[in-house]
């Protein structure tokens, strides 16, 4: 993968990612957390995507193998939804099925930092988290002195770039940290991807439904996940961007987003894009 | 029942309806998925009756008794919900109290296609759902060469007005196929509903919402549920109508069409309903 | 703790929580319904707290230590999730973390009261419900008689006093009525809050959701814990006022409530409260 060298062949790219799951809607199976769940949902289809919160053991075998791609998200964990988790990343790895992991709050309790070192033997195809979820994830073993606070990240995301490499070459995944510059990268190149505005961060799972898109540009070309995970990093700021102009507050931020989503068009997209190889 | 002749009749009927609605506050519980359960409560309010989102199994034989009518949605079944499905179905039947079915993704999984096979046992009033899930259910066993697509359909409405009159003389109930036409049977007579805005299923929830609607108009008038079923979709679909007069994108719709949900009027109501009869 | 005798000392307290509330961003646990999630999320953050949906036993003993108060609401209720309901409350009243009660259709069932029942034993330092739910709280048992209407009130707040100041003297709460009037009381002192406009009934999750308000106003001053209920429902029903201001229906309402909630300053809260001592 050639890396782009300016923001008109980054802006281009995140285009025809785009064009693509809008005329393909991939079928984006999401085993998600329930705070996230209409947000979510409201981003893949206002992205084009067609979302699936199916999550039961019984049907993983059914439906899983129809998906396009599978997105898991550890937010509202539960032992009685970790056999789900696993079995829909083995088989989606079996298959050659992208997957992607949010893991929500890592450092919250072993038990939630050791669901995720399981998870990763099935090989995501990317990992996105916040600064702390990534510093914390590329440890060896749960840290209690972590200083993680919920979902909420207490680390820059330039903090977790090495981190972020680190995860990224032990486990083969594309890894992004988001935060006001979000960072992605496969283990040797680093991108930065500046679209979005602060107050996203005040929006309940935005971070989560980003992950999701991300999910529905990797399943309609599983061969760039890199370049599918900054585009769609850099859509979903950009349609941040352009909603902040309507907006009054949090709430009218999230609902003038997933508008511009839905209507973002090629010069919009190409002329916010803000993106920059790092390394 | 006598069929209706024109759209002055139908108009008069489901204002009829609505009035009730916001008159008697019906109580309706809602056993549904987790991405529906906020739009469609907010739903239920706007429409002027009174959701309860309670689905655990030693509070059904407690609690069910005293809603008017009861929702089914199998949108994000596991097999720890199945037995208070089959209880608050079971209990329901028993009691008289309508209850409604949505055969969320019914193709998903063998699982799935037979939890629902099971709750037809217990005689729903009215089966909704949107085209490949009617014709999916209409046959004797799961197909897995179906071309369900998770919770979207990958038929027209009016491709499964056999198997909907077929699924209805089978089970006594009534049947609607959602889409672009909304089709109402009862096995026999067959109702065209025309009303909402293709934006609407960009909008994740919206066919949870308006079978919860249904339930609502069933609940006041159980003895003719075709006309409160032809009743609430014509309902929720004038008010998308309304909403996207004001909507710049899925998100502001879906505000709007609850806003005008809460405020529909008669004059409004009347002139907007677009119904036929089509047999 | 000596009363406010007027509304400009109401004022001024319910300005100094919630500059509290946004300057240390407090971690507030909620174990809640599924209807709720969204909106109890966005209310905490837009009010500046630090929410995190956390419920499953193996993490409580290592999450809960960290939170700066904790929220249990019953709305979605089933047996499995009752271990996590006990584990935290018992541990928050162990470490001293303050935590609070919403007893959500309390008398909709004997395991749903009985749930309740068991978790008061661990000491909330507030209980908030509506008036049919602070009567049902307050009898010695269940009684079926009780014509509580799933979720929904069917009691005027003013005809709970006593049986809130009942509960209040054999709990040690601060318990909150919540309706046209807002009613606070320890068991002794009885503060009447007037804030927030009718609508806000129509929009799911709201008493919900200012539970969880009350919860992090009490977290950054938990020996003040009357004070903090009275400001959190001022606050949010402040918020209702002037987003009302802005609204079309329930919809608009909810998201201008939540812009209001998050740009609330200084001038319009002190202008706005309306409290009063009642006795």
């Amino acid at each position: 993968m050639e890396p782009k060298n300016n923001e008109e062949e980054w802006g281009k790219t995140a285009w025809e990612f785009l064009t693509q799951v809008r005329t393909q809607s991939p079928l984006i199976q999401c085993i998600t957390n329930f705070v996230s769940m209409d947000l979510m949902a409201n981003t893949l289809l206002s992205a084009g995507a067609s979302p699936a919160m199916l999550h039961s053991l019984p049907e993983i075998p059914h439906f899983t193998p129809r998906a396009d791609a599978l997105l898991i998200n550890l937010g509202t964990l539960s032992p009685s939804w970790l056999p789900s988790f696993n079995s829909a990343a083995e088989l989606c790895h079996s298959l050659g099925t992208p997957w992607v992991l949010d893991p929500v709050a890592v450092s919250a309790s072993p038990f939630r930092f050791n669901a995720c070192l399981e998870l990763l033997r099935f090989k995501p195809a990317v990992i996105r988290g916040n600064a702390s979820e990534i510093i914390a994830l590329s440890m060896p073993q749960h840290s209690t002195t972590d200083s993680t606070k919920g979902a909420d990240s207490t680390h820059e995301s330039t903090d977790a770039v090495e981190a972020a490499k680190l995860l990224a070459q032990r486990t083969g995944a594309i890894v992004a940290v988001t935060g006001a510059t979000d960072i992605v990268t496969d283990g040797n190149q680093v991108v930065g991807a500046r679209n979005g505005v602060a107050l996203m961060q005040k929006i309940t799972a935005t971070g989560c439904s980003v992950t999701a898109l991300i999910a529905a540009f990797v399943a309609v070309d599983k061969s760039h996940a890199l370049d599918a995970t900054v585009s769609a990093l850099a859509v979903f700021g950009v349609a941040g961007e352009l909603g902040m102009k309507e907006a009054k507050g949090p709430a009218s931020l999230r609902m003038h987003l997933i508008d511009a989503l839905y209507g973002l068009d090629e010069a919009a997209l190409k002329s916010h894009v803000n993106i920059t190889s790092l390394c």
